[in-house]
């Protein structure tokens, strides 16, 4: 059995409570955060604390909370040598204070406070100083999602860069579908499935070779009467960079 | 039932004969292409012909040929008055001949050769001069997919800009996610859940309230981190236009 205190209220936070609970092999003994508020509306009262020296003796410590705190809160803890981790995607492993063992466990998914969350279709990296405690992650790891990886800090913060393009200005590129739909009287949907295509297509094929468009296939015509069309400077301007961008990437490899 | 010519060679071509020969209410009753080549292995040789001039009567000749070949193809038709329609998101109405009739029958799609479609799925862009010939083509339409939408020439050309943002251009974005996980030995694969998350989140959640990261947070400290990292100028310039332009859209509704 792995028993683990879970410190943070956020959604990281109650995703993980509550796939944690429903392990056999885990037990979520105590739970950590500010305002001392339940993580499941089932949890008993007397399981949460607000107050770090109530804090009980525990497997994994895992800090499910903001970036930022992360310095602060893993060097108020009231004891030593025990393994602290935690689960952001941007924070060095060493930013947690050196009096405990350090580790991470970061879950690569965005979530939202309201929708579900199946971990066992999620990548989780590990991280640790030492094979032992890199173990215990993964048999924690392992109880949640086949998928687990053994990512250093340097590479998480590559992943994340990676993440910001994929997802973030992915996401960007989809509101601006958008806005121009509406701009036009056309409804979004029309690009659900397109949007759903490009996005399975990467699982099967080298991004590389799904490439297509005016861009790749050098179309002045096409890039022109679209620049043309754009009125907006902004996403002229995105339009114009992201062109200019697959223009010199295979333009290299012509 | 519906007799139609089908004229060009290419993976619309292909992929549109293969499904309008399983309609009970349609007959594909003639192939054209400059080689005249047969767009699948059963079908009969005398079937396809390689001259205009031996196009036989039919009630819709469709050009799912190349934006470029649609004016010169359509102005060679050895016919008048008769429904022409072409396949092409970018290319208006307008552009085919004025001997005939015209209109548009556009699947909203990307087609990789060797994939099967399921047109099912896909949405119809329908346009035509007058009402009678649009029952036509949706009556077409229905065989092949139950999402028909009628879009005039002027919003398929903001649409085809739309695609350009939410297809071409988030391929790209994928390949730089690519290309930097290679690049620090990580699998690509870590980020393919994410990118599936991204893609299917939009079609329950408008794309603005989906948006996350940390251009939105006005997170300085992890842009600067990530505008560091990247080493490769390109990539850069795309981190900072798309983060300036994801704070430039959401700062004025704040």
């Amino acid at each position: 059995m792995i028993r683990v205190v879970l410190l943070g209220a956020g959604n990281v936070a109650q995703h993980l409570y509550t796939a944690l609970c429903n392990q056999t092999s885990v037990e979520v003994i105590q739970c950590y955060n500010r305002k001392g508020s339940k993580l499941h509306p089932d949890q008993k009262k007397e399981l949460v604390t607000n107050t770090l020296t109530e804090l009980v003796d525990a497997d994994i410590y895992i800090l499910a909370i903001s970036d930022d705190a992360i310095e602060e809160v893993s060097s108020n803890l009231p004891f030593t040598n025990r393994l602290v981790v935690h689960t952001s995607g941007s924070v060095p492993m060493d930013t947690i204070h050196s009096s405990n063992r350090k580790g991470v466990f970061y879950p690569l998914q965005t979530f939202s406070k309201d929708k579900t969350v199946d971990f066992s279709t999620i990548p989780f990296c590990l991280e640790a100083e030492n094979e032992k405690d890199y173990n215990l992650l993964k048999e924690l790891g392992v109880t949640l999602s086949q998928k687990l990886y053994k990512i250093s800090s340097q590479q998480r913060n590559a992943l994340h860069v990676s993440a910001v393009f994929v997802n973030n200005f992915t996401n960007h590129l989809f509101s601006i579908g958008n806005d121009i739909c509406s701009d036009n009287d056309i409804p979004f949907e029309i690009l659900h499935p397109l949007i759903r295509e490009t996005a399975d297509k990467i699982a099967t094929m080298n991004p590389d070779n799904a490439q297509t468009g005016p861009a790749i296939r050098n179309d002045h015509k096409t890039i022109n009467r679209h620049i043309k069309f754009l009125s907006d400077t902004t996403q002229k301007e995105l339009y114009q960079t992201l062109t200019k961008a697959i223009q010199s990437k295979y333009g290299k490899k012509l």
